[in-house]
């Protein structure tokens, strides 16, 4: 459903004092249910929605959210001032059943209304959320694994028409499955947001207001006590259109690159913000928090904050969506308790042995520089290059995200922000996806010390990426107990060559002499 | 002139006990000189031999060797026994003019014997020996500058035909001017060296002699106080053959693979070995001296063997050749004073500046791998990754030794042993060198903490290498006082692109955004 869609549906669901449910995995099924019960599926959206206060100041005025209750389980829920009276509350329920729900707030009219929501199985497709499991490495709520082979598109959120469609067109052509995000404007050269996340103050700043002068060239200013809903209600699009696409969302809570001040409200609004978009976002299940990006480049911002955002996200979240943050020069201490996975800026991975032992937790390499033709030489990745980074990435048993900055003629978008992908890499690194994602396995662990770079699962799966070495002959260290059948792969070609028969034990094996080639050993 | 030309002149002089001028870079003009006086172009190689004692053991009981004279100055120079009563002594005059000289001996008939040597000037092809400069660099002893591209042989001195013939004809056909040799024989499959450099004693071994075990199938062994001339001089036959063809021997005195004893042999025969191939070797302007490779993984000596090595080798040496010395794991430290460059087993040439600052010498990255398709992975480079890391190397300001291990069909030589080059990563290499010998400088220092790896003379030469990178454009930071001409080279189809005009100050320039390129500035 698009969001005049549920625009109009909410406001049937309003003018009943009736919730609704709104699943973007089902969209054609979706409708009203009957009285006070909607149906919504296991981890699907399910929203309710009432009239409350208008004047004021709700952002700050009014409390609102509502207790779900299963047999003898309660969650409770945040809700959200989405303007013009309108108050929401959204929950994606983990248990198929029959939940009941009741409001509370500071506000008569929106409290203690109630109402029973029917929790139906998912439906095919609908895996749940990813979670981290086996210590290093992601899964689906159902068990599913999840090899997240991500891009990066920071703008996709605000930068608005063409590049909405564009964007999801080319995500779902290349068949990347997470994105990351902003969820703050970033400057977009000639063009601009489709809205600000804080609405405009009247008049001239006023010493010690809450407001923020704009960096830019209008000198307006923003009143940081009142959020955007318009501004809000689009990202929200980019992510239920991005859940309908079977693609995650790592939403980048702060970031650096800023020219309105909204890196440095402050405490007060900081943490408003960060609460209102936990309340809108958390129920898709598509959702990861990235607290920030390049985190140590926001000087106004200290090791506190960082470490205080996390802790809000987590108490806010009722599903404890996956949470990082990711740096510039200085690695933050992904051993910290709220940190999920770590989300780094390098490309060493060489250290990832010690990292994984350090952190005891998944790693992905989010930025391994872009492919692209800039003049930046982070941005000026051959297509080889990215895509031999990848393969680096899974042999290490560790995750890589991809990112393009290919200049434009059109005046489109450059800086991995959003857009049409121009890379051939892409396709490589959803290629080595679907290679994984066949063997049936959840994350594979690099060998210790191997002669060429593995990994794999002891014993059932082996996958050797051979970098530069042109390797004519090697004899494999298979185990002696199992046999395997073996698959030669060209990662650049994107080809595999199933070898017919098994091995077993020291297997010495005749190979293609080529370099940048892959061999996977699966147990027979 | 082969060797049994110089054999063959060498008898003559015995006859009348003159002497003989052997230059091997002027094979043609050479000849014998009238009475007792020689001529030798400058650098070139003067030979003197006469009769002497016969019985008992020459190679320990009898001294020998010639002081030459010129004005002043006095050189004392190490004669050598060449078996079947025949002494020679070596001389190479860095200085045109006439000189006198002298024998001295323990034995009566070889001492006070005289002569004149009368050194003409060097000619055409002639520069001289090898030396370091400027700090970092190379260049020979006429100011020509020298950039080491050399290659490994580790057994073309002693494996005999064909691959005498075929190594050479290959070194010449690629273009690389240095190679690695051992002076000490390694183990060759089932090939056999052409002969051992210690003669066969008789008998069964007996506990305390000097002599040595075949650590092979044969159980012979060895008089290690007898050395054999038949080994030497084929050896001493590939070295001229190189000097002819300009290419330096960086001759290897130790090495680990041996199956013979030869890296056990103890100090006394280790000693006597290498006063006698510095004897024998030194006046040959294209040797350099490497003490040992991989000199750690020789579990029978310590590093106070080595240092003395190094000692010796300075003591005995008229022409103060360059020395090195070769490591496998733990590196030597090249700051010690006998040492005149460092010779690594390394390819993290990002290491390269510390290393500079630590040893302020030359650093020559002699092994990085090889090019070839073995199942070693130190063997099996391609040929792009091969000329990556010389261009690596280059742009850091240190040099880089190629070498090649491809299997061969007819039970050839594998581990860049001799023979055929079958690689395409070498003719790469020359067009690198041809490049940097035209730009008429002495070595490049690399930029510090440069935007994209380069290298140059400050004022007068970049040369940048872009690696991964694909430069779609640069504003590169030339200096503002100065115009550049600007060449866009491709290292590996090996083409250069003079780009028309001049650049001066900050240049923005569009560049192919193809990786693996580079770009030549040279003051217009």
């Amino acid at each position: 459903m698009d969001r005049r869609e549920v625009m109009k549906l909410g406001a049937g669901a309003l003018m009943t004092g009736m919730a609704t449910a709104a699943s973007a995995t089902e969209r054609a099924e979706r409708r009203p249910a009957a009285g006070d019960t909607a149906t919504v599926e296991q981890w699907g959206v399910f929203e309710a929605e009432y009239k409350g206060p208008a004047s004021g100041n709700p952002f700050v005025d009014v409390s609102f959210g509502a207790r779900f209750t299963f047999e003898h389980r309660t969650v409770e829920v945040a809700g959200f001032y989405d303007g013009d009276g309108v108050y929401k509350v959204r929950f994606s329920p983990d248990t198929a059943g029959r939940w009941t729900y009741e409001t509370t707030s500071n506000a008569k009219e929106l409290t203690g209304r109630t109402g029973t929501l029917e929790c139906v199985a998912a439906k095919a497709g609908n895996r749940g959320p990813v979670g981290t499991a086996h210590q290093f490495h992601f899964e689906y709520a159902d068990g599913t694994p999840y090899f997240p082979f991500g891009t990066t598109c920071y703008s996709y959120g605000f930068i608005g028409a063409p590049y909405d469609a564009t964007t999801l067109a080319a995500l779902k052509r290349v068949g990347f499955n997470k994105v990351r995000m902003c969820l703050l404007p970033k400057p977009l050269g000639q063009r601009k947001p489709v809205a600000m996340p804080f609405v405009r103050a009247a008049g001239t700043r006023q010493e010690g207001a809450e407001t923020l002068e704009d960096g830019g060239a209008s000198k307006e200013h923003f009143d940081l006590a009142r959020l955007n809903p318009e501004y809000f209600r689009h990202v929200e699009q980019r992510v239920q259109d991005l859940l309908a696409a079977d693609i995650q969302a790592d939403v980048i809570l702060f970031h650096p690159y800023d020219a309105w001040g909204f890196k440095a409200m402050g405490e007060e609004a900081d943490d408003r913000y960060l609460r209102y978009a936990v309340a809108r976002l958390s129920a898709y299940r598509n959702v990861w928090w990235s607290i920030a990006n390049e985190y140590d480049l926001v000087k106004s911002k200290t090791m506190k904050d960082w470490d205080r955002f996390f802790r809000i996200v987590q108490e806010s979240d009722p599903y404890s969506r996956l949470r990082s943050i990711h740096h510039s020069r200085v690695v933050y201490d992904h051993a910290k308790p709220w940190c999920t996975h770590a989300s780094l800026q390098e490309y060493d991975f060489e250290k990832s042995p010690a990292r994984l032992a350090a952190w005891n937790k998944p790693i992905v390499y989010d930025e391994i520089q872009y492919e692209g033709n800039i003049a930046r030489r982070w941005g000026n990745l051959s297509a080889e290059e990215m895509t031999h980074r990848f393969w680096r990435a899974i042999v290490a048993g560790v995750y890589a995200t991809h990112g393009e900055t290919y200049m434009t003629q059109d005046g489109g978008p450059v800086w991995s922000d959003a857009g049409e992908l121009r890379g051939t890499s892409g396709e490589r690194i959803t290629f080595l996806r679907k290679l994984l994602e066949r063997t049936g396995t959840t994350g594979l662990m690099a060998a210790e010390n191997p002669y060429y770079a593995n990994a794999g699962n002891a014993g059932r799966l082996y996958l050797y990426y051979f970098d530069y070495h042109c390797v004519g002959e090697y004899e494999f260290p298979l185990p002696e107990k199992e046999t395997f059948k073996m698959t030669w792969i060209d990662p650049w070609a994107m080809t595999t060559t199933a070898v017919p028969g098994t091995l077993s034990g020291k297997s010495k094996v005749t190979l293609t002499g080529k370099p940048y080639m892959a061999v996977l050993f699966e147990k027979a």
